[in-house]
């Protein structure tokens, strides 16, 4: 029973195990940046390649012993939760097609989980996690790193405090380029899982980086979509899943948004960015300048919100780690939300609630991710028709 | 027959006759600036208002001569029409209202137009007027005064000689933030005849900005609309006409668009701006600082291209009219589109052809965008269903 | 007697006449813009060049009668001054060795005048120069441009109206990079005759754009310069004046600034900034974005201001001339120059004062800049020893 | 003796102890998460603070063990040197007036070294320390880790391979304005101790920020100065130490520089930037973005290279921890020069060579900090005559 432990002092760690992150992987490197970050836990196990030798490989690199070393993530997940000093939680940072069932394994064995986005494949598939979840009481984070961003905190903290007013219209696009041509072709790993359907699924920049704009919009204005109308479009000759989404969205209430994830928009690397429109004052922000922040109230000049600096609130000052001035980065995101779920672990292991449970992404915003792809998939084929939008599924 | 009418040296001015501009008018005093930095035209004639006290008050103040003062534009055409000296040229400049009557009896007495834009409220009127200036012969210029600044011409360029590579997307924007509240209830004037039906049209928004963006795109692209979906929306309460749309385009080849004219953006005040992502390279450019254009070429780190500085080809080098470093601003893009007209006028009278043609907004870019706005309107009331786009007809 | 001349009505136009402007010539283009820009004043005679091809050249073009076209600057003095429809003031846009003689022809036979920068050669010359005015009771414009952007106007109201506090420093640069090669021996007449002691002057970079950052500086602040410390050097081979400064300031009250003017400083065009540091709040400002001013208030989020927007004053709205949102540039500023001008001399002649008085740079101005130059020429050849400021003449 | 320590695989960690770092300490923090970063080194002693609760306090925070936990670092050094398994490096996070006292105790021990900037209070301290590093053949890094950027690396890789030219101009630039006002008055200990001469040496901004300035324009250009002048100010009443600086340099090979540090520039919060003028391109980069250079070769319209982007080299791969568009910040910085110190430290004891040792600033530039914030005194105290300049001393 994880519940009975007790963390005397603060400072003492979570153990935590990795599946994935064998040689050549990136996403795996990135989630154990952010926990080191975090300070609040350590890697004590992993099942990080199907290849053996790569699997003892990095097992060797990350001084991980032989025996908490596994093949497959059922035998760690049964192994470790047979042990007294096993894990706390599971990180899941394999390609797409994995999600569901590793996700699955730990949870069924009572052990709490961060799985990397998206979720899995089908509502379905996320609707079982979630619902195990609850049931087991367990965490389970889904790594949508970008709403760790203190600056996104302060403009969830402006729309939530009415700063803003009504929401009008939400702006938000992830522009990328790197896939403009048959970069799959070019022995690039990172671009061949994302076009094969059966590792990536039913859509392509949709569900790699379309999710990541539903949930940066969600996250910052709360809005529940209505309906969505989508065009999925694909510029690549020979490529299977789109690389190019026009989403018009109407929200419950009456506000209006547009999303435009691109994976052949020359010149952009990671152009996730949001524009948030209300009857009283607006914002932008970008993520490829996250200290930064433009906010625009009615009759009065543009404002430039640094995080650090003067005007903020208390939710960006809970997660500024370096004073105004010093960017902090991607990887500073990725700790924030680590340390946001690794906090709420361990006052969840003790049974006592968590300020920092609002501060993490969750399975539940897994599942509209989920959902936000098959809706934007099912109205592309549907002559972009309006469908029911990505916030009707709750648990 | 203004045809025989000889231009002796390059300097010889034309005539212009203005229709609006009495006391209070602002878009008139635009045109006639744009007029003088060209030195090729002078104002002898107009009908500035329908106020005889106002229309006498602007003649004076114009230096026009009484027996040139006209009560309505239909004397003034008939009137003009029988002088030797009679106006080359009429400006139109009145609310959207008259832009439909006034242009046809210019045409019908022989003399050219230049209207403000949108061009009239139908398509049939809009055919009506392209039909009847093509069987005259005449030159009608529809005042889209963006596309003169010297970079669109660059962008165009770019296009047309394939840098970019085939298009694929257009994003196009034209967020205004001064209709974010009931501007139009505090005696603002300029607020009041947009949101009147009897005087803007069918449309507030689209047919004020967003017909921009559709020039826009179309001038810098060439793409023709095959169809769009439109979701046209109300923000402010007790308002008529539509303050904000989201449209989804896609184009003939394959390309596809959004476009965004907004009047509740708060913050934003003519953010017309636009980006396209063509296979071989990206261009990104701002109204409000015009003399600066992103270009982004597929594997080479983006490049700031300036007007007047180095990279720029002949278009841009036609239009620029000083030195690189030396802003400037929309007076000099309306001087252009009103050089290329005066110029392409004085060849047409003479019976010579001109390479200027194509540096001016003409009756068919006005026919388009009534079409569009048409179009954008019979889409959202269908649900946002798709229709043939703007580009459907032409004379 | 010009002062007995009376304007009955607003529009009444002054005369002027062009000392240079001959084919080939670039400033001049840009007085007449400015001019005809305010439509208060008409060219009507001139001495365009020494060449009389050219000088009949350009009187053809400008459509400039014979008898009013002149060989010499001292002939069109003389005999302009002899007619009762003589003009009213004369432009002086020759290089930088005739200015001194020309203004002093004009201000000698009662005519006013607008000179380009910099005034004269030596601190005598402007002194005489300043002299003659004061007694004849004549207008003098020296046409420091940079001056006329409406948001410069602001920053003076903030300064003046106390909303910067005690300004504390003060940072002027004025970086361009065409001359970073031997330009003058390409061809390039604009790059020769600035490289030539005989026409330019003692200084190169100082004089030529230097001062305008010593102008501009003192514009907004008022403040005036107790000494200086100049570094002047030469960095492409062979040039025989200045193309690079490095100029601390302490200024009268204890302030301190830096400006930089260079020629070689590759990648810039006219990239003219200002930054002014007060104990309560500090602007930042760039010529070639003259639409836009960064305000910083002590411990408040930075404010974009822009020029037409929110929050700003009396001046700036006395000078702007087009809606927010659409770019003014450099041909406004010198509009604006000359309408205050204009203005002025109008009341003037008429014997009435003009609050435009303060919106042109005078041939004060001028003087503090001839000194100016003179001092860091002084200060460089000193071993950048301190020497007395630009300020401490006055007339 | 620590040479014969052998580390057997690559993932082998050196062992640190912190000198500073008590509860409320800033900096000494950063340290840590830098070394953390890397993943090479782990804390295992420790003297964290003057006060034994504090000290304790911190020992427990940081898992240090009580034999480990030392009141002096006297005491420390020796103790350490004396354990088989003793720290390698030492790091030195205290207020400046402990660097020499704490540097020299560790080297005489035979310890590495790593401070915090200054490295100290004289010349003459700092070229005992250099040579004592020296003769002892022991590592000494002085963390001014703005260099730590990989667009640093890249900038000076330009620089070396010929690709800007002979550089001509160096603009470098810290303005902050935290210290516009009495801030260490408020109860700001940051402010307090660094207007304080008995613990911030001899100099206030200059120290403080100005050496950040000539190190980074060293690191970039390689220049060395010849000369400098400088005009020291204090603005804030009562104030001890100046809080501006205007520095003028003469390098050796006849650029020029100019440095400008500031705490009194209200709205800037850690503004360092330089640009660098060659003959034949030029670079300019900011701290605040520290992912993003613009770089203007002659001729050619400027370029915007990104960390991770295209047209980087061999230098800023090294460095760059993440995809581009996933922005990189301080912390990053800080881990790479600890990166670099750590690995070159590994094959230091070893007595094996490192590819590594440029990539992080040793003692021989903190010596030249010294030096140069002594010129800048001397030169102001002497009416900013020219003094030679911070790179005369070498060991």
């Amino acid at each position: 029973m994880k519940r009975e432990k007790n963390f005397g002092i603060s400072g003492e760690r979570l153990k935590y195990g990795l599946v994935g992150g064998g040689p050549g992987s990136f996403i795996a490197a990135v989630h154990r940046t952010g926990i080191d970050f975090t300070r609040a836990a350590d890697l004590v196990a992993g099942c990080f390649s199907r290849d053996s030798v790569k699997n003892r490989t990095a097992a060797l690199e990350f001084g991980i012993s032989n025996d908490r070393t596994y093949s497959t993530f059922d035998e760690m997940a049964k192994r470790e939760a047979a042990r007294d000093d096993g894990i706390d939680f599971a990180v899941i940072a394999t390609p797409n097609n994995t999600h569901y069932a590793a996700s699955r394994a730990f949870l069924e064995n009572d052990i709490n989980v961060s799985c990397d986005k998206p979720l899995c494949f089908t509502v379905e598939e996320a609707l079982e996690l979630a619902s195990l979840a609850r049931d087991k009481g367990l965490l389970f984070m889904v790594t949508y790193a970008y709403t760790g961003y203190p600056l996104i905190h302060h403009a969830r903290e402006l729309v939530r405090s009415g700063q803003l007013g009504a929401i009008r219209v939400v702006m938000c696009e992830y522009p990328q380029g790197w896939l403009s041509d048959r970069t799959e072709d070019s022995g690039n790993l990172q671009a061949k899982w994302r076009e094969d359907p059966a590792q990536a699924g039913i859509a392509g920049c949709v569900g790699d980086i379309g999710t990541h704009v539903e949930n940066l919009a969600h996250t910052v204005t709360g809005l529940e979509i209505e309906s969505l109308s989508a065009t999925l479009a694909t510029f690549v000759e020979g490529r299977t899943l789109e690389d190019n989404a026009m989403i018009t969205v109407r929200y419950k209430g009456g506000a209006v948004g547009h999303y435009w994830p691109s994976q052949v928009a020359i010149g952009h690397e990671n152009s996730l960015a949001i524009r948030v429109y209300g009857s009283e004052a607006s914002i932008e922000w970008e993520q490829e300048k996250p200290n930064v922040m433009r906010m625009m109230k009615k009759g009065q000049p543009p404002m430039i919100l640094t995080r650090g600096g003067p005007g903020l609130g208390r939710a960006a000052a809970r997660w500024t780690r370096i004073h105004a001035g010093h960017p902090e980065g991607a990887f500073e995101a990725w700790a924030n939300i680590y340390e946001a779920f690794c906090n709420s672990l361990k006052r969840h292991i003790k049974g006592q609630p968590s300020d920092d449970l609002e501060y993490f992404p969750t399975v539940i915003d897994g599942m509209r991710g989920v959902k936000f792809i098959h809706d934007c998939v099912k109205s592309s084929k549907a002559d972009s028709a309006w469908v029911n939008g990505a916030s009707q599924y709750c648990v």
